[in-house]
């Protein structure tokens, strides 16, 4: 604890794998983040200390499951996992929508959020945007609203950054490494 | 904050769902624990409370990420997520393994662990331990050392406390319904 990482170090240790999952794209690995305590305390606060006045945490699966249920923890709010389909074992709505490569559904539970609720929107990272508009517009039709978003960071090129600020100008983008 | 939700208010939380994922099967849905900032700060609190001395939270795909997350932010220390197959970028090692419904393979990136590491594993409901057992081979595979496990709850009837307990008797077992 003495000597705290900041959470531009901790991002310094994402890794970059060629050619996964498909030949071409170039992964960002989060796991040696995730892995040391004090990078996972440095993002998760920043977050958290970035998020103002909200209701409640939601993250989408897999990796901002892991992101968003500390940050929920240390805000003492609740978590909400927007999960991949079939596997949100009560009623559940749903959005299909494409990503940088392939499709993929989102779905989330009919009575998870309270109307009106304040999100905070958390996933790893940002790609095209696709998977953050998916995940806003379930929570929208669940009478939630997202005032922010948490992000570690984007994979270069695709402008999914200038995409969300444009379509919707009134939720706070933290995306740790711009 | 002023009215804190002990653990087992938190555990009443979970909500039983018959016939999934599929025919005969009643699942246990702990999202209304998630959601409640209440109880998910008192489960993971009591978790976090009852480890000793541990290096590192491993946590099982994927709501074994939400629990072992907020776990490793509470203690100070990294996150190690157990990943279903074809899920990690990096060289990895598998383990296939049969559960109550079907078959499952997991697997952990090959560098994630230090030699002699004490690991808190982390998984949100025991079945037949199966999952446990594969994650425990895994950790020992690359050297690490499972010292307490964390569980929320049980499905009813399959003994897997009794054969965690027994084939690995100097493992703490923290199931919180217990």
């Amino acid at each position: 604890i003495n000597q705290m990482k900041s959470y531009r170090e901790a991002l310094s240790l994402i890794r970059l794998i060629p050619d996964f999952p498909k030949p071409g794209i170039l992964f960002q690995d989060i796991t040696p983040v995730l892995a040391d305590g004090q990078a996972l305390r440095s993002v998760v606060d920043e977050l958290a200390l970035r998020a103002t006045d909200i209701d409640v945490v939601a993250g989408v699966e897999a990796r901002g499951f892991i992101l968003g249920a500390a940050i929920a923890h240390q805000l003492h709010v609740g978590f909400i996992p927007i999960r991949k389909s079939g596997k949100l074992p009560f009623d559940s709505i749903s959005k299909t929508y494409g990503l940088e490569y392939g499709e993929s559904t989102l779905e989330m539970h009919q009575d998870c959020l309270k109307e009106g609720a304040r999100v905070f929107l958390i996933d790893d990272i940002l790609a095209t945007g696709g998977t953050l508009i998916a995940s806003i517009q379930l929570i929208e039709e669940l009478g939630g609203l997202v005032t922010d978003i948490g992000l570690l960071t984007e994979i270069p090129g695709l402008n999914g950054y200038e995409v969300i600020a444009e379509q919707y100008p009134t939720i706070r983008l933290h995306l740790l490494n711009r």
